[in-house]
């Protein structure tokens, strides 16, 4: 699908079917709304299909997207970006912790390779659409052409079509690696915001004070020239590669109208740039976590959405959308699998 | 398993197989720390097996104690007590929250009649431990005999048992079905924990405000003699058979080293009477979620158990102990099957 064909083909959720899912739950047997945050997800989940879910969502493909970052010249990160590549190839090999998550929910993997600086040769799961060899250094100059933008986000859409050609998924977990990627994310987050760069900027994986703070000096003064900028100037001066994929990938599947679950402050960054893109295509998206990294709980807040787990990870790789898979395929299974009060033959609450 | 027998068996956790799963895990290829409440469940669950877990755990059992309440004559619940033996025909007919639930997470679901008061015919699922036929009003004299505290804990241990004959399940998750068990519950939590009935007494399944005050006045009237009582009194006075036999299955499950994911506010009251009768079997108890039953959190502070979701549930059902066993799989697979970074060939972080 081109960029063009996936925005026309983003509607908006429809709230009738999400209404009439909402009527179904309520006469399940068991006690009314006492499924709390189960239900919410399963009214969320028929409006995004348009129609009361009437069977089990149990076949999810995980997307990583990957680049590397210009930006880690200036020293914001505790670990070389060697390890994007060396991550990537744990990721195909299996024995990373998404790999591990992934095989716990019965969910496939595949890494999107959008910007790593290094080659990174053949593998089935890996899916090549690469813009660039690497961000240029945000902290002097733009990060990427306007085209790479562009380019980028048709990556993004390109590579969601790549997963669906291969199975058909119904729910999409999102998650990403690369060394360097939360001082991106912070950046943009905060041009997106309004926010500082001290309220967005975290230790990521794990930096220490000095690195911290250069760290958020380099994302104040590169967010300072950024105020009142439209999406694509915010995309290109601070973006990712890989972050700018995401969104496209967002967008890619709000066009399908899949659920898509956001991992942590990286990918939420990008689900920003995606409503900004099309602002109909958050109603597609489900935060599966909140993570420790300071800034994910702005990009929740300004994306209005409140994550289903609080399992203070701040890993990344898709960790925390994979851990949340179930309870999306628990809330299609609550009303498409449950049976009525009327169906089951179960006495209805007393009036007293 | 005699009640003798597997109280004897019952060992502490051990803390050196729980450190040396925690250098284990911060050995692995991702920041340190970086997995949250994963990590720190992996450690846990070393420390119950005895050794760093080398497998993942990925054949759970579910198990639902099921009860009648004789209290339910004062008119504290919002449901006939026929609900009970209707939902059991639901939960054997696979077609109820907890069913849809277990397909989700690829766990069994048995149901352990300690004290329904109708019969209930045979079904494999079904395991027949019972003590009674519902215990009598405790509104008007102790729930059970003293007697039948002993019985109804044996039965929870040979509950488990039956369900460990089957397979060799390597997690049990607890949950509960009996209408008026709230009640039993609170009065419960209230004698435990000397808090008062105000502070542990809710809705249940959703009763009107008369019906909550009346429920209120029963749980204080019962709980007023039990101050400094011993376990026995308690469950005598106030238990349900459902109740005490889940503590026998914490006991029985403790004895052989296995995590129990514990429910939410009506296993809860059962993990606080298996406290008191074994207090090392708190360390193989993992609490599964916070439900919005005021009591369940009074219950979880005693215990000093952390719960990992918060999905606004008030089914019961074992249904947010289904949803967190995934967590425990992925905790498993975590430690057991990623790589460290010595094994990957993966780089540091850098020294700063």
């Amino acid at each position: 699908m081109t960029s063009q064909a996936a925005l026309r083909a983003i509607v908006a959720v429809d709230p009738a079917a999400g209404a009439a899912a909402r009527a179904r739950i309520d006469a399940l047997t068991k006690p009314l709304g006492s499924l709390g945050r189960i239900e919410e997800l399963a009214v969320r989940l028929s409006a995004m299909a348009g129609r009361v879910v009437d069977r089990p969502y149990d076949r999810a493909a995980i997307l990583i997207g990957a680049g590397d970052h210009g930006v880690t010249a200036e020293g914001v990160s505790a670990y070389p970006a060697e390890v994007t590549p060396q991550m990537i190839g744990a990721f195909l090999g299996g024995h990373a912790a998404i790999n591990a998550f992934a095989r716990t929910v019965g969910a496939d993997v595949f890494v999107a390779n959008f910007g790593v600086r290094a080659g990174l040769g053949h593998h089935d799961r890996l899916i090549d659409v690469l813009v660039g060899h690497g961000t240029a250094n945000f902290a002097r100059g733009d990060a990427m052409r306007a085209d790479d933008v562009e380019l980028a986000l048709a990556a993004g859409i390109a590579a969601l079509d790549d997963v669906l050609g291969r199975a058909p998924y119904d729910t999409i977990a999102l998650g990403e690696m690369g060394i360097g990627n939360t001082t991106s994310a912070a950046a943009i987050v905060a041009a997106c915001t309004g926010e500082s760069a001290g309220a967005v900027t975290g230790r990521g994986t794990g930096v220490d004070d000095a690195t911290f703070a250069r760290k958020r000096d380099v994302v104040a003064s590169a967010v300072a020239p950024l105020e009142g900028a439209g999406w694509e100037r915010i995309a290109a001066a601070v973006g990712g590669f890989e972050i700018v994929g995401l969104a496209g990938a967002i967008l890619g599947a709000a066009s399908r109208r899949l659920p898509i679950l956001l991992d942590g402050f990286i990918v939420s960054a990008a689900a920003l740039l995606a409503q900004r893109i099309a602002p109909a295509s958050l109603g597609y998206c489900i935060a599966a976590h909140r993570s420790r990294e300071p800034g994910h709980a702005v990009a929740l807040e300004a994306l209005g959405l409140r994550p289903l787990l609080d399992l203070d990870l701040r890993l990344g790789e898709g960790s925390g959308a994979a851990l949340a898979l179930p309870l999306v395929e628990a809330a299609t299974r609550m009303i498409a699998e449950m049976k009525t009060f009327a169906e089951a033959g179960v006495s209805e609450k007393s009036e007293s």
